[in-house]
């Protein structure tokens, strides 16, 4: 008897020009066009393994070993269903093909990063349910097609469809049906972007983004403003210097997103705050980091970005990276070593210092912990199809045991 | 032989409408108007005492007991020659006065709150120095045209020229002459307006105003769409708020009015911060207190504002005050105990609670310190000219001892 079954692993993505605010929140259809750096999924990455079989009574998922109830009109649905409608129109055209369509589903996702690092999971998460089940049905579908059935999930995660830098079209029309991913540049044609990603701890719990956005599309009076006038052309500027390799131009209208989109944040009633003092310091160093160069006659070294949370992913040329660490290290010791995956530093580990000019008095030091850890990327290709060997469910058709 | 002298006090003032911006930067002329309240000079106050005389060498002026510079050219001697301008005028209608505006002056002003309280002292000192010249050469200008000098100083000094509740029209003409306060109410039309003043901590120098805005004004996507769009109607909204006693819209504006000048200080290149993780949980306090209110059936009960700096500035009518005042306490204990001048608590003095239906996780209980002083005062009045016991120059024209 045939396993129908898949495996995949999909990226996270970190935007660059930021998607904040729904004009239709049921078909996640964005008040903005955004777009963003796929990362490395060697570091981290959403696995997922997709089984159809004629014994299973319903469609079931689990993620990291816990089962989520799959609620019907919920996210989970709306994409399982979109799915199951490709694969019904496949086996419409070649009655050769099993009846997958008509199959319920086992779907096992683990991350391999822990929920508490505070990275969204659901777009790399998304991304992976889709492509395992696109494996699993064996659709034609471009991943752009299938980002439209991600959009659906979680909106940025129609971004993990793709390496390299992705641009996800808000798309005009009413259905969505032209609201979609597409690449940019593959990792191939940029791979000196790394990133190093500052997991920042917070007391405070944020505002979900699904309802903080929300509630600034209804009450900030700049956020228009942003949509109309300012992304539109970020977008243009942001491609051309990725098209160009200019990390120049990149990172300065990368922090200026960020920061924007904190700020609309900000104006919103009441107002959403996600950096904290930690996150604010970082900034600190990396503008005076930046600062040092540009008065020495060089250009921007390095860009900071923050999603709707405290923690800190910093862009830069691989070149940049060892400093960057250095400088990080200096001000907000770490617990545990670096975990160096690139090999920057040797057997002695990273000693905190800071490049000569620095100002060293634009942050404080903060303790052990503000910063609670540090990962190592770059920028990443899009999901893989991977072996059966790689699969997460057992014979059983339920999670293996780990 | 006569001695020329007067002595003056001028209060504080705290924009609800926030003044960020220049479109002259040598006139002080903003790039939108503001509105403020007059904070009571029982509490706070500059207080200054200006004296002509022929024997005086030149222009000379102490600050908290320390002799400034007076630069040419600078704001200090720019007001001061104003005033001189505006005697003169005088003296050439009335040939019998005393020629003053030929003598050189000594200046002498004293705060009575510590500049380390991280009050701006310099709308109170000019508002001072200005009143105290205008008394000493018995001008017979109004408050609006003395605050037109007093702007040159700093901007938001024009606004302590007026007790109660004080807009600075922005004007147009390139030379200023419309830029200046109006009293848009007295103190006693609302006299009901209290504030407590939350002196936070803060251990990152943060960028001064001056410089700030003008990075604000060359670098904010967003700044612009504030200027034209947001405040003409935001100030139109508090006047009738003011004038009408609506305490509920006026917090409502004050505090949008608050986040939206911090939004645009943050979508400055480099990013300006000024509220830290303590201001951010006195939001989250005075908005959990507010929808305990709204969610019973009231209005919003309190209105944060801050200026650019971490203090927090609470609005709020009087009956609310004592509520208040046990809820910043009950989250940011006090070193010294809370003076009351109000006498809101008996001689046990305050505990620190939360009303019922309050959730407490909103924010941490932080420790002693992190806000370092409350002090609660409510709307004032303008300028008073004081009586020359209160004189801070001695018989020889030098700053008296304390």
């Amino acid at each position: 008897m045939s396993v129908y079954q898949a495996t995949t692993s999909a990226p996270v993505n970190i935007a660059c020009i930021k998607y904040w605010g729904k004009r239709d929140t049921k078909l996640i259809l964005p008040t903005n066009s955004s777009l963003s750096v796929t990362l490395d999924q060697d570091h981290l990455r959403s696995t997922t393994t997709s089984r159809a079989d004629p014994s299973f009574k319903k469609d079931r998922l689990w993620l990291n070993g816990v089962e989520e109830e799959i609620k019907d009109g919920g996210r989970m649905a709306t994409c399982i269903q979109e799915m199951k409608r490709l694969r019904k129109e496949v086996e419409a055209k070649d009655s050769s093909l099993p009846k997958l369509s008509g199959y319920a589903v086992h779907i096992c996702s683990r991350n391999n990063f822990p929920t508490a690092a505070g990275l969204a999971s659901s777009a790399s998460g998304f991304a992976a349910l889709v492509s395992s089940l696109a494996a699993l049905y064996a659709l034609p579908a471009t991943p752009s097609e299938l980002s439209l059935i991600a959009r659906q999930g979680s909106g940025s995660a129609c971004r993990s469809l793709f390496g390299g830098f992705v641009a996800w079209q808000m798309g005009f029309k009413p259905d969505g049906s032209d609201s979609l991913a597409i690449e940019v540049a593959p990792r191939e044609h940029w791979p000196d972007i790394h990133a190093l990603i500052c997991v920042v701890s917070d007391d405070k719990k944020g505002t979900s983004s699904t309802s903080g956005m929300q509630r600034t599309v209804e009450t900030s009076a700049l956020l228009q403003h942003r949509i109309a006038h300012v992304v539109p052309a970020r977008m243009e500027a942001i491609t051309a210097a990725i098209l160009a390799r200019d990390f120049d131009a990149f990172a300065r209208i990368t922090m200026q997103d960020s920061n924007q989109f904190h700020a609309v944040a900000l104006d919103t009633d009441p107002p959403i705050f996600y950096m904290n003092d930690v996150s604010r310091a970082i900034i600190a160093l990396i503008v005076e980091y930046n600062r040092v160069s540009v008065a020495n006659g060089g250009k921007l070294k390095a860009a900071y970005t923050y999603d709707a949370g405290p923690n800190a992913v910093i862009y830069a040329p691989k070149e940049n990276l060892k400093e960057i660490v250095e400088l990080i290290i200096n001000y907000f010791p770490q617990a545990e070593p670096f975990k160096d995956p690139f090999g920057l530093f040797g057997a002695a580990g990273v000693q905190g210092k800071v490049v000569d000019g620095f100002n060293p008095a634009v942050a404080r030091p903060f303790g052990v912990g503000a910063v609670k850890g540090l990962i190592h990327t770059r920028v990443g290709d899009g999901p893989r199809v991977l072996g059966a060997g790689d699969g997460l469910l057992g014979a059983d058709g339920l999670p293996r045991a780990d």
